[in-house]
């Protein structure tokens, strides 16, 4: 289902070439000073203005729908919708029964028995990660003074990337990448045992962005390879803070306090203008295509917004379900 | 809350010292042939026989509360106890208010306000697995034929780790590990785009067992260095074969008939016998302590069963929303 | 939160003055065929073309942003919005402070400390009754060959009451009501024992709509003075059929295969233009007030639509919900 | 499913004639104090002691599995189990393929295809109402200082009822009667607009009792019958406080700060000695059959304890998603 979130929730819909892409969201506290302008930076940080990313230039106009009076959030739900104006359907014709390899069209078409809109991946396109950013907007003001910073790591292995991707564009290839997330001002106690760890919670929705193809927390993979004399970190006062951050802020699912840290892999895009095989789903054959039509060569430039915006939604969902219990002592 | 699944869903609850363990499992469809026997291999394969494994043995036995009748499922609520019958709570007074490090013992205390009980980590136990593997056993009664195997790929970075164990024991340290996992005989079409994409579901349940620092699907971080043209898996017939699996099985949140593929990061045990540093909750001052106690030093070698059960637990819940479509055409 | 169901489930959103009030509807298989047409006849249903309704004339035409391609759903989440043109938000400065008998407005006032859109009851406005009939009309579709037809029983506790709404009219008064519903061509087995009973899920949900203070099923507050052996249904063939049907259609909370049916007691409208006593919640102080604006004397007039709207997005999450077990034996 | 609640929940499980029935509840902040003697006076009131009542005589003791420390919650799901001892298994065999008219026999039959464990009514048995009452009992602790208060207002619709149930005794049948409930000391601001309506909750959860026909709140369906100037509530001081209390305490789904009133109507028991018509499920043809076995001929007696329960359950979750907006100001 569409839809994410306990106590603050989210549900996303619209597709790439269709009339709008939008969110609702429920469960925001009354009287957040909230205007359209809110939303400027992030996006602008999500959209498609470096080297490496797609042609097609949306406007990116949040239009508030709902759960706003007189510039503050009601407590009512609240929608915002993003016209599509640079749709260019004819571009996605060719592909219609040729599923893009990497791409999300085989399973779409089968799940869909074939009435999935196809056009530039209908639902399943990376323009549905604009109202996730929108989300991330308030997200972050309700988690406030907590703070989510996310950045580039490295692309195609490399930590200085800027020829590789002059490259990979002169050769009609696309490239992956890594992002580092943390998040500060953490209070201690937020998450839940087991299934609503905050490593569940995060995992869950960071791979809900498409392209992750892995996650880990703190020192992740690293301290598989490692001894627990290693690994534990030393609590050195009564806060709770470490010298060390191997666990990423995170035990036994519940924040300690100390920094949330994560990684993130996005793998390259899919849509490539090198000629791939393919098959024809109509007919079962074999065929070729080449990707043309607007498209990312390196998305992942365009991902850290995102990564923090899923992140302050996992948060603002925790910090609204932490129950006060002091009551009963 | 300590509960997760739609229509197949899952609550354990228990603590390590307590009387029991247990799950509540809802959604089992009725007329399904059970009974204690079959939890029997499942069982042995997590519990501590190994070399570096726990000292506490318990039977584990598993009482069937309700939810069969005449050896069949009944469709209603499936209740599974685990009586805790080695329990020695004393082994945790002294370190009651001295959290061990790398353990949920900090954040417990803070997050319940000093009520949790804190013996053998209480509720956050890596006991909580018994119940998971169980409800794991019944969830790929109902997934068949889809099969899931997890096996351990290294353990402290190594693939011969025996005699690395055999130094770890006699040093007082712990170790961490990697799991493979793959599902074979998997449809088209389960997952959702986005919020309930596989990857999403898998992820959440699979950081919900103690331990579990990172994820990847399909060739995962590796992706992140490559280029597009290598990790685009070409569609080679109409069933959506390919031949090469970076996916890991799963386009756009959704599997795609191939194997779904991916690894499991445990970090090292926590409690170890070496001395390390503390501080007093009571006091705030600093303190030292060796774990003494039973425990995993490698605990990682109980682990594939578990990863194997939480993948079939989302499995059988994807499986059990898929809908048919077929009667609207 | 303003979220209903589970495999198919509805979000509504707007305010009766704000931009638009409007419906995502997640679950909804591929392949139903659908155009804004579909809508016409449920909307009209509900539209105050009635004497005795509002003057408020709302064009009330459906706009799909999302989920339907080549008119036919795709089975992504669907959104349809609902534009508001006839508002008049002056209207309702008068009352910013006091509220009106009745109304939510001292509770949303409240709940949302003072931050809510109090114009025309903002969110909580009868006008969010219009996103819910055109969700019952995708519901509709889906659960057919289910039928459900409901309509008036009696107004001011009258059958024959148009001569009622005339004199209420002109001594600015209002009145209430009774709905009766029934739901035909229902599969023995839908609803869950308990907490998803069949009554439990449609009292939910038509308790939803503003104004319904009761619902009983079969002879309902008869029963509670009848015995046994007058209530108990006879079953007279294997298919489930009853000589009598006391029950509603629904024993142990699960659908037996005859017809449900309920009754549901709509309070008359809380707007009258007589004058009413009030407080001002700025000064504290006792006031008056004469509700004028555009609004219905007998809004359960446009009712019987939005009743059976929410029946059948009830059926249709239970239809989607229930398992087939049979390949298990 | 057989769960309810979003942060105060509650998943109930077993059958009659199984080992135990009992409760799992997660969301129980932690500190309570709690012992297994908090448990007597609610339990003793649904008990059937009083003529009229089942001669099945269960001791009803609460044995608590998980969540509670040191005669205080820990925050950790709260299991409690209700052994079955005096289970007479063998009484049922002669209806196990007759179903017994008004009984859940027919569709539990049809519903899990003849899997189901028929002994007592299995799972749909009333005596799932006991965990029912044990999560009430937590519950009101919780929600101190609102009260609850539920007791019979009639019987076989007679308010001095005591010489119809020895009548109905003696002829083998049984009687039906409503219930009436009030809550107090209830804050301002509880519940949700539309889906989440605080009747929509409490109808919900008690039309998961078994036997319940209708609901109504307030003066319910009198006030079809009325006209707004009669029903609308005047508001006396800032407090919110009316004169009359026709809403039940509830307006636009929000509590308003008075009592929250309401009446439930139960039916008759559907076991009764007199012979009545039923089918043979195996063979399709008509038989008779008298309910024996033990059960009681006026369960209504016993029930006002658990629609307490129910109440307080609802509240307890409401109360722990209540929102603290004043932060944002």
């Amino acid at each position: 289902m569409n839809r994410f979130g306990t106590n603050f929730s989210i549900s996303i819909f619209g597709e790439s070439h269709g009339p709008a892409v939008g969110v609702v969201i429920d469960g925001i506290p009354a009287g957040i000073e909230l205007s359209e302008n809110d939303f400027t930076d992030d996006i602008l940080r999500r959209s498609p203005s470096l080297k490496g990313t797609t042609s097609r230039k949306e406007k990116d106009i949040p239009k508030i729908i709902s759960g706003v009076f007189n510039s503050r959030t009601t407590g009512a739900p609240l929608t915002i919708l993003f016209e599509n104006e640079e749709t260019k359907p004819s571009d996605y014709e060719q592909i219609k029964n040729i599923p893009r390899p990497g791409h999300a069209d085989f399973t779409a078409y089968n799940k869909y028995n074939g009435f999935n809109d196809y056009r530039g991946g209908g639902h399943f396109s990376g323009r549905l990660t604009l109202p996730l950013v929108a989300a991330g907007v308030i997200a972050k003001k309700m988690i406030n003074p907590m703070e989510i910073s996310a950045s580039i790591s490295e692309i195609g292995g490399m930590t200085e990337y800027e020829q590789l991707i002059d490259q990979c564009a002169a050769s009609g290839d696309s490239l992956g990448g890594t992002i580092k997330c943390a998040a500060r001002n953490i209070p201690v106690g937020l998450g839940e045992p087991f299934f609503n760890s905050v490593e569940s919670l995060i995992a869950h929705l960071v791979f809900s962005i498409p392209g992750v193809k892995g996650i880990e927390f703190g020192s992740g993979f690293k301290t598989a390879k490692m001894k627990g004399s290693q690994v534990n970190d030393i609590i050195s006062d009564i806060s709770g803070k470490t010298a060390t951050n191997h666990a990423g802020g995170i035990n036994g699912g519940i924040t300690n306090g100390n920094m949330i840290t994560f990684n993130v892999a996005f793998k390259p895009a899919s849509s490539i203008s090198i000629n791939q095989k393919s098959i024809d789903l109509t007919t079962g054959h074999a065929t070729e295509l080449s990707v043309s039509g607007r498209h990312d060569l390196c998305f992942v430039l365009r991902t850290p917004v995102i990564v923090e915006a899923v992140t302050a939604i996992v948060l603002a969902d925790l910090l609204s379900v932490q129950k006060e219990t002091k009551q009963y002592h």
